[in-house]
């Protein structure tokens, strides 16, 4: 149980000393996370200054930035230049304009400089993420003198566990593991030990896809180059989580009809939370105007058997699950490249078969559960509108994100909620139309 | 643009051989996982010894068993000797009894003695998936001499970055970086080195939990240990990634109203995609029979004032969408440990207030829209029903995966789709009543 808002709440600063001293950085970050603006600030204060910053370095982009405003000069100073690179520069793309010119005056030239080249990548993109402090390593080395280098230099470093192999123009011909040279006689060739081609990615990429390549490919950091194959940095593997981390955040969130939190659940105001998914909300319910429409066009059969009505909220419900899982299946296929866009025809064959084959296994329990309340008859459109309502929800569900990417969309928008609302106005007029069928009237 | 499965069914030997050679490992791997179990084993043996063993690592327990089943006594031998031990045990955790006992088998001893102690942990736990194979050092070396150390034994073991510091008795006593050892002097102490107290797991923890930690921590390795403390192996980033990965796919499924598919998307039958989706479904499906219900008890009100329902659709369609948005922010805030389940009361007030808020903007337009499609009285009806609606909805939405998770069960499973069946029934039961209020019915 953690104690610390308690003793802040009764001033106890002994307490909370204490408290602080005991616990490892990164669970006194996640209480700051937790914290507003005042008693973030006033936490943070009470660290000392090697702690302070170890705590900071856990903490997200916008948690930094409220820190930072509440701080005097000279400890703001020397967090600011200890930070890495890349987490200066992501933490900068959030700041107003006031803290991030605070942030760049408070910095060394040095430091200035290579956060400036990292801002001037696009957003999302792989140069927002890499480390540009790599050790980098010519071909003709031998793994002694290799070792060497790593050791004046690799301090600097955020990593030296892969090591980009450039030649005289700096453009990169593979990469080495520092296994391998610790591993290898001092006198064997570098040249001997690379890896060439090795998965590698371009600055301007999307960070997402190429933190889905380290995956698949299992390496531990991936070489970033520029437009004309020079290195420029290093994806770790840290920061690749971070960026499928939020991507899948993104993902969830979207799929449920909201766009994802700027910070902390706990600390986000209930404005802010209202702002992330009100918009679709109200999209979707203005869409879903459509039912009301399609309702009133089948006023008169709804007014000859209103009994029909019973059946409607079971019928759209079911519609919508059936649609809703073939979405978020095929949204979670496509994030991990399981799918591509080019699967799209069998994609559609796939799911139009299995919901035929849910919605038979539907049909048999709606049959009964509607002779129970009704009889037969109506019983018999629900069974029938049952299996045609899962098999368009399955294959709608299934394509929509499909074709989304095509369009270049993000697949994760053809959320749950879209796929029901749409599932709903039509589903009615299945049902409707079966009814007048099947009942004649 | 890929060509294996056309080059394979127009049998072109040579262009498939082609392919197969310039394609890198991961993307071999990636083309077998879609195919069925014939196409996979003839892809796979036209693969070289040395690309055999690494497409086969790529590949998913499932798929690596399918291959198994289609190879001769050794061509099998050498490529499950050759597996990682946890990559081993896992495939093995799958496998049918037969060829899991042809697998044991065909194993050296040392490696059989492994696999089987992996074997031993519950499933999902740390256990499974650790790699027993670590370099540990002794607390009393210097620097040159752990360096030495690890040149001798490195090979064997799947990391050699983060190294255990272990007692005589082999208790876990902190660890230390490759990085730092390379970066010392020589005759520095491993003892001024070391990191004590770093972050570990219990070999019998949940594998989540212990990779949720490491993402918290940004530890490149967890040392792992038994009930004594003492050392038995370290979880590798990429396999903590690989279980985080799982995981959420799991959370992804079980929030739409599934389980997650036990392989590839598009190699899965369709059987067996129903079979994930259908208990859900027809769950959901029995459960929504007590709309059926409320419907049938004021089916009065109904059919005098047969416009109300009209908006039924509509109503229960955006009440669901409100809960799903809060049930999937707090499962996902659950799964990222940015809320625990002592946040109940917190999380109830927040998402009460946020529901609210919601309503009220949605009530405006509701108003409008209701007003167009019939007249003021029932459009206030539905606007009132969208404020209630919505706040209700809400609260129960973020409310349930915290009661879950106290009961023990995964968050997850309180879906999109079971919010909001929930949530249309009473959702019925508050449009009713306040028509009955209002309009006086």
């Amino acid at each position: 149980m953690t104690h610390l808002p308690v003793l802040l709440e009764e001033q106890d600063l002994a307490g909370a000393l204490e408290w602080l001293e005991t616990q490892p950085p990164y669970a006194i970050a996640d209480e700051i996370a937790r914290m507003d603006a005042v008693e973030s600030v006033i936490t943070f204060r009470l660290l000392d200054k090697d702690r302070a910053l170890e705590v900071f370095e856990e903490l997200d982009p916008v948690d930094q930035q409220q820190i930072l405003e509440g701080l005097r000069d000279q400890a703001f100073r020397d967090l600011v230049e200890h930070m890495d690179p890349d987490d200066r520069a992501r933490m900068l793309k959030e700041a107003p304009a006031k803290v991030a010119q605070r942030v760049l005056a408070g910095l060394s030239a040095h430091e200035r400089q290579m956060t400036a080249a990292l801002l001037g990548y696009p957003e999302g993109s792989v140069g927002r993420y890499m480390t540009p402090e790599t050790v980098a390593l010519q071909q003709d080395l031998t793994v002694g003198q290799a070792l060497e280098v790593v050791r004046r230099r690799g301090a600097q470093a955020e990593t030296i566990y892969t090591l980009p192999v450039v030649d005289a123009g700096r453009r990169l011909t593979g990469i080495v593991e520092l296994r391998e040279l610790v591993l290898s006689e001092p006198r064997a060739m570098v040249s001997d030990l690379v890896e060439t081609a090795p998965p590698m990615a371009r600055a301007t990429d999307r960070a997402e896809d190429a933190a889905r390549l380290m995956r698949e490919t299992n390496v531990l950091d991936l070489p970033v180059v520029d437009s004309e194959e020079r290195l420029v940095g290093l994806l770790t593997s840290d920061d690749a989580f971070e960026v499928i981390e939020a991507a899948d955040t993104e993902d969830v969130a979207r799929q449920s009809g909201a766009e994802p939190l700027e910070r902390h659940y706990m600390s986000v105001s209930v404005f802010r939370m209202s702002r992330v998914r009100v918009m679709w909300l109200m999209l979707l319910m203005v869409a879903a105007t459509l039912t009301v429409s399609v309702t009133q066009m089948f006023e008169d059969e709804l007014n000859e058997v209103t009994q029909l009505a019973l059946f409607v909220p079971l019928l759209i419900g079911t519609g919508g699950n059936s649609g809703a899982q073939a979405a978020t299946a095929a949204v979670r296929a496509l994030a991990v490249g399981e799918v591509r866009t080019s699967d799209l025809l069998r994609v559609i064959w796939r799911e139009c078969r299995t919901g035929l084959l849910l919605g038979c296994m539907l049909a048999v329990v709606g049959l009964f559960v509607g002779a129970l309340f009704v009889g037969w008859d109506i019983a018999s459109v629900v069974a029938v509108t049952l299996v045609v309502i899962c098999a368009w929800a399955s294959t709608v569900g299934g394509t929509m994100p499909l074709l989304a990417k095509k369009l270049r969309i993000d697949p994760a928008v053809v959320s749950a909620p879209m796929v029901t609302t749409l599932v709903d106005a039509t589903g009615l007029v299945i049902y409707f139309t079966t009814a007048k069928i099947v009942l004649g009237v």
